[in-house]
C-alpha cells in the first residue's frame, strides 16, 4: 500500500464547499448533512485504517428519492461521489475523498418484506448482515453469507464487495444469495436489477452490480435469499504433522464430491494464538488444523463425517476430534474466529491479506509462502477458507521498525503476485478497493481491464462514484477506445499515511 | 410473432459477398466456409422453425485464433456477425440475416481438461450439456443443467441462453454452473472472464455473458462446475382436484423450506396427452399432476418425502404414489418428458411459451390463464417446472384456420404480460432472442433498457453483435445518452414467416 495515490482533487469542487452543502441540505434536512469536521471524523476510514482522509462532506439520506436527488445533483455538478455502508470494508473500499460527498446509507434500516412461499427477504441497504437472520430465524430459517463482521456489516456493504464468510464453500457468496436490487444510476435514474424470480431476460446487470464496490451506482434496496437451517451441524477438529499434508486432504475431500459447509485451515502459529486466547484444546504439537463443519440432516452428517475422516487419515492426520455436541462444536469455532486478535498478540501489528487460489495449489502456495517469509525475515500466520482456496494470511511486523511496514507490504503483493500465478486472483471477499488496485494488472491484461473499464462508463460516463477504488489508472471514458492501462498511471498525489 | 421485424440488410455488403466470402476463405481454409444456397440450407433457422433466413455465409472455424482473426475482420469492415452453437434455441436467437456471417462453433467439440481437485472441467463450447456428464459419470460426477435438449444443445449455446432444466429449482441455471469463459470480442481481442476460483475482483463480467444471447462477443472455452451423483433419488407422483391446490402445494413445499431437484407439474390436457403417448399410469381423474423428485443421501429423502406427503395430502392431494425403484421413477419422468410431442397430437400446432412468475403466484395465474383460454377460444395445455416458477403453456392452435395463428400469438402475448404483471418475467430458460423481443418494454422501463443497451455498447461499439435479437430497437451507441426507448422503433422490414 505504499505510495497510495488518490485522484487529484477537484479544485472548483473545494472552492464550492459551502455552496454545495447548502444544496444539499435542500435535498436532505435537519441532521442528515454533516459538515463539521468533529462530525464527519468518525467517517475518515473505514476497517482498513491505516488511511484516513476527510471527505468533502457527509450525507446520511433516508429515502430513495433523495438519494435519486443527490446523485442527479452531482452529476450535473461533477461532484464526486463515495457511498458507505457500515464502514467495515478491508480493502479501503469506502476510504473518503477530500472533493467526493461520503453518501452514508446506514439510514436505510428496514426490513420490508419476509416473503417464505418465494423463500426471499425484501431489505434496506443499511441492515446489518445478521440482522436479516435474526428477523426469520423464529421460523427456522437464515441468510447464508457470513462475513466475521456480520453483527456490523451492512447488506449493501455486502453487495458492493460480494462478501463471503467460513460457509460461502456450501452456501455461496452474496452474488448467490442475492435476486435483486433497486440501483440509483448516477444520473438519478432509478433502475430495478432483478426479483423475485429467475433470470429476466436481457442482459443480467445484477451480478455485474454485485461486487461492484459502488463504482456503478447505489444500491437502495435488495432482495435476498432465504435458506432453512439445517437440522444438524457437525464439526471435526482434524490436526496434519505439514501443512501440505492439511491441503491434500482440503483438495481430497472437495476431489470426492463432498461439499462441507465449511473447510477452515489454521497454521501452528495460528493455532498457539488462538489456543492461548481462547483455550479450547486445539491439539499444539501439529503444523496445521483443519476444522471442517458439516451440515444438514443427521443420517447426511454422520455419514460424511466418516467419509471425511477417512479421508484425513489417508493424508496422515495425527489428530482427530468430532464435536459431540452443540457446545463443542461452537468451541471449535471460536477459536478460529478469535484467531485475528489472536495473532494481534503475537506481534504490534499485522497485514491481513485475501487472496484466493485453485484448491489443488494448497500444498505448493504454503510451501512457497514459507521460502517468502525466509526472504523477507517476517513470520506470517495463516487463518484461512481452506475449501474455497481463500487465504487470509496475516504478515507480523512492527510498525516501529524501520522498514518492516514496507517490507511487510512487499511480502503481501507477493503472496498476491504467487495466488495469480497459480491461477487464483488478488481477492477472495475483501474486495480491491485502494489496499489491492495497483495490483490490478496483475491479474488483468490491457484488453481484460479496458473492457472493464468500458462497462464501468456505461454507468458512469464521467467517472463520479468511488473514483480510486479499483482500477489502477483513471480514464476519461472517451479514451477507452484506444486505451493502454498497463503503461503510465496518471500523476495522482500522495495521501499521508497514518 | 406476427409482423416479425429484422434489421435492414446492409446493402454495401450484400454487394460484396464474394470478395467477403473469399476474405473469410483465407482465415478458415477448406471446407470451413460454405457458400453455396444448399450448403447453408441446413442452417436457416434454429428450434423456432417458424422464420426461415438464409445467411450471408456460413463459417466454422475450429480455434480461438480463427474466430478473433473472424470478428477483427467484421468489425473492421462492418459486417454482422450471428454466433450459432448446435441451433436448438426455441427463442430464435441463432435466426441468421441476410447481411449477416453465421459464425457456427460446431467444429469447438473437444473436453479440453476434467479437475477433480477443482470439481470443474474446461470444455469448448460445442461440446454438448450431455457430453460433459458422459465424461465424468464413470468418476461419479455429472454436470446439472439438464435442458430437454441436452443430447443435443452445446454448451456454448447454454451460455448464451443461461439455460435450465427440470433440476435447476435446486442445481441453478447455467449462471449457478459456469465458473469461467474464453470470450472472443467483436475486435478480435481476447479475454477471460472467471475461472477455477471464486469472484476476481473488478467487475463481474461473466455473469453478464452468461445469457447475453450473442449479443457481447463469442465464447470459445467454457470451465463448467461439476456435481457429485446424489447417492439417491426417489419421485412422488401427485394428483390434485384444481391446479390452485397444485400451486399451492408447490407454494408451500418451498414455503417450508425443502428444496426438491425438481418439481414439475401438467394440468389435465397435458396429462391426458402424456398418458396416452407412454402409457406410465398417470392418473387421467385429476385437474393437475405434480412430479416432485427428492435426492440426496438416502436417510434425507426418506425424511423428505415424509415431509412432502404430508404437505401434499394438507393441500387436498387425491392421489399420491412414491416411486419404488429406478425404474418406476424414470417411468414417472417418460411422460413428462414426452409432454412435448404428446401435446402435439392434440392439436395440428402449438406454441411453446416460456414465461416466470413468483412461486406464491401459481394459482392466481393458473386461474387467470384459463380466462385467457376461454377469451380466445384456444386450449392451452401446461407443462412446466413448477417449482421456480418457470411456466410452459402450451397454446394449441391449427395453422390452417384463418387467424388462428394471429390469436395464439396474441394469447402468447397476454401470458407473458400477466407473468410480469404478477412480479414475473418474460423468460426462464428459453431467452428472448426475436420470439419474445417486442414485449421487452413490458418488462423493463425506458431506464432500464437504456442501461443494458449502454453495456452492449461497451462491448460492441458498431452492434454488429447478433442485431434484432432481444432489443426491441436498434439504436446507434452514440444515441444511448438521449435515448427514449418505448416511442418509436426503427423501421424494419418484414421477415416472411413460414
Amino acid at each position: 500500500m505504499t505510495g497510495l495515490r488518490l485522484p487529484e482533487a477537484d479544485e472548483r469542487v473545494l472552492a464550492r464547499r459551502e455552496e454545495i452543502v447548502a444544496d444539499l441540505r435542500a435535498i436532505v434536512p435537519g441532521e442528515g448533512v454533516i459538515a463539521t469536521e468533529r462530525g464527519m471524523r468518525p467517517y475518515e476510514s473505514d476497517a482498513l485504517t491505516a488511511y484516513r482522509q476527510l471527505p468533502l462532506v457527509v450525507v446520511l439520506p433516508s429515502t430513495t428519492e433523495q438519494v435519486a436527488a443527490i446523485l442527479k445533483y452531482c452529476h450535473a455538478n461533477e461532484i464526486r461521489v463515495v457511498p458507505r455502508g457500515s464502514g467495515t470494508s478491508l480493502s479501503g473500499g469506502s476510504l473518503p475523498l477530500q472533493d467526493a460527498v461520503l453518501l452514508g446509507m446506514g439510514k436505510f434500516n428496514r426490513i420490508l418484506d419476509v416473503d417464505y412461499a418465494n423463500r426471499c427477504a425484501v431489505v434496506q441497504p443499511g441492515v446489518t448482515n445478521l440482522g436479516i437472520t435474526r428477523a426469520v430465524e423464529q421460523d427456522g430459517f437464515y441468510y447464508a453469507p457470513d462475513p466475521s463482521s456480520q453483527i456490523a456489516c451492512s447488506i449493501g456493504g455486502n453487495v458492493g464487495e460480494n462478501s463471503g464468510g467460513v460457509h460461502c464453500l456450501k452456501y455461496g457468496l452474496t452474488t448467490n444469495n442475492v435476486l435483486g436490487v433497486e440501483l440509483v444510476l448516477i444520473t438519478g435514474e432509478i433502475v430495478r436489477l432483478g426479483g423475485k424470480h429467475l433470470d429476466a431476460g436481457g442482459l443480467d446487470l445484477l451480478s455485474v452490480v454485485i461486487g461492484s464496490e459502488g463504482l456503478l451506482g447505489v444500491v437502495t434496496e435488495v432482495t435476498v435469499r432465504l435458506l432453512k437451517k439445517p437440522d444438524t451441524a457437525r464439526a471435526l477438529l482434524v490436526g496434519f504433522p505439514t501443512s501440505e499434508d492439511a491441503g491434500d486432504c482440503v483438495a481430497r475431500i472437495i476431489g470426492q464430491g463432498i461439499i462441507p459447509a465449511g473447510i477452515e485451515m489454521m497454521d501452528r502459529d495460528a493455532i498457539a494464538a488462538a489456543e492461548a486466547f481462547v483455550n479450547v484444546g486445539y491439539p499444539l504439537d501439529v503444523e496445521a488444523l483443519l476444522i471442517v463443519e458439516l451440515d444438514g440432516p443427521e443420517a447426511e452428517c454422520a455419514h460424511l463425517l466418516g467419509e471425511v475422516e477417512a479421508i484425513a487419515r489417508d493424508c496422515r492426520a495425527v489428530t482427530l476430534r468430532v464435536s459431540q455436541s452443540e457446545e463443542e462444536r461452537l468451541g471449535f469455532w471460536a477459536g478460529r474466529k478469535a484467531a485475528f486478535p489472536a495473532v494481534g498478540r503475537l506481534s504490534p501489528d499485522y497485514l491481513c491479506m485475501d487472496g484466493t487460489i485453485p484448491r489443488k495449489e494448497l500444498p505448493l502456495v504454503l510451501s512457497r509462502m514459507r521460502e517468502l517469509s525466509q526472504k523477507y525475515g517476517l513470520r506470517v500466520a495463516n487463518v484461512f477458507h481452506a475449501g474455497d482456496g481463500n487465504l487470509h494470511p496475516l504478515i507480523l511486523y512492527d510498525a516501529n521498525k524501520e522498514g518492516e511496514l514496507d517490507a511487510a507490504e512487499a511480502f503481501g503483493a507477493d503472496i498476491l503476485r504467487l495466488c495469480v500465478e497459480v491461477g487464483g486472483v488478488l481477492t477472495g471477499e475483501h474486495g480491491v478497493g485502494i489496499e489491492k488496485r495497483d495490483l490490478m494488472p496483475e491479474m488483468f491484461n490491457e484488453v481484460d481491464l479496458a473492457q472493464q473499464l468500458r462497462v464501468k462508463c456505461a454507468f458512469d460516463d464521467k467517472g463520479l462514484l468511488n473514483p480510486g477504488k479499483v482500477f489502477p489508472t483513471l480514464h476519461r471514458c472517451a479514451e477507452l477506445g484506444r486505451m493502454h492501462v498497463s503503461g503510465g498511471v496518471l500523476p495522482f498525489p500522495d495521501l499521508p499515511r497514518f
